[in-house]
């Protein structure tokens, strides 16, 4: 694993996102990082992220393999540059499109291992597949089309 | 629209989930109803439920077009065996796929208007498709596959 979470290289204004912004204090404040070529992100689903009691909502898995893909592609994005992503600023993603295939129920009161690997890697558009496991089992597979974020939109 | 929220049918002890539980007390409550053939639900994201500042969390979104479609399904489900979904006791659906296509950066500050469609009904899965309106333009489109909740989940 690298030193510092990618989530924690984005610039201050970038940093609000309730999935992984660090500065988002009632956010979900997942950190990524790298694993070789493939990037990870271990997440602990608070009580209230329930869905059938005992297991974890659906919403939450998407939200944490959405900020989990959109981190791998800025990561990855970085890397292909030879930028360092801590020193230079870290390229930000948003999500184009997200689908996940929930194969199990996920249990609650376990930790969650996120898996990401880099599908297609472009200058502006980065597919991330991303596999969710709990319990010693694969419970979901989601993919995160990620594109840069447009200039209009800040930072 | 019909007078109680499909949510508010489930029994208390599927009323946890984050996403539209009447109990869980930290969670999102989403509410849907009919509107004709297709179904509704309005939901305000709060302050934290940004991405990007000025723009909703695409997991949020994610959240709302799940649990509205797995509403919907048991919504129609009910409505197709012309059970009283409130006094028969409401079918309950758990989400086996979610797609969401984001098309355009979904406006902070204003209500999302979700509507769903029923495009396929089976009697253990439904599919529904659901749009996401924000300050009068689609901003997201969303599939979910909903199945049957397995009876080993509880209920």
């Amino acid at each position: 694993m690298s030193e510092k979470a990618f989530q924690d290289c984005y610039s201050d204004d970038l940093s609000q996102c309730y999935g992984c912004g660090r500065l988002n204090e009632e956010g979900l404040q997942i950190k990524s990082y790298w694993d070789g070529d493939e990037t990870v992100c271990v997440f602990r689903p608070r009580p209230s992220h329930t869905a059938i009691p005992g297991y974890v909502y659906g919403g939450v898995i998407a939200s944490v393999i959405d900020c989990h893909g959109t981190g791998t592609a800025s990561a990855a994005s970085n890397r292909a540059l030879e930028k360092e992503m801590d020193l230079e600023g870290a390229l930000r993603f948003v999500t184009a499109s997200l689908h996940v295939d929930y194969l199990r129920p996920t249990p609650m009161g376990t930790d969650l291992f996120l898996r990401g690997t880099v599908k297609e890697l472009k200058e502006r558009k980065v597919i991330v597949g991303v596999t969710v496991t709990a319990g010693g089992k694969v419970c979901a597979k989601g993919e995160v089309v990620a594109v840069r974020m447009p200039e209009s939109m800040g930072g």
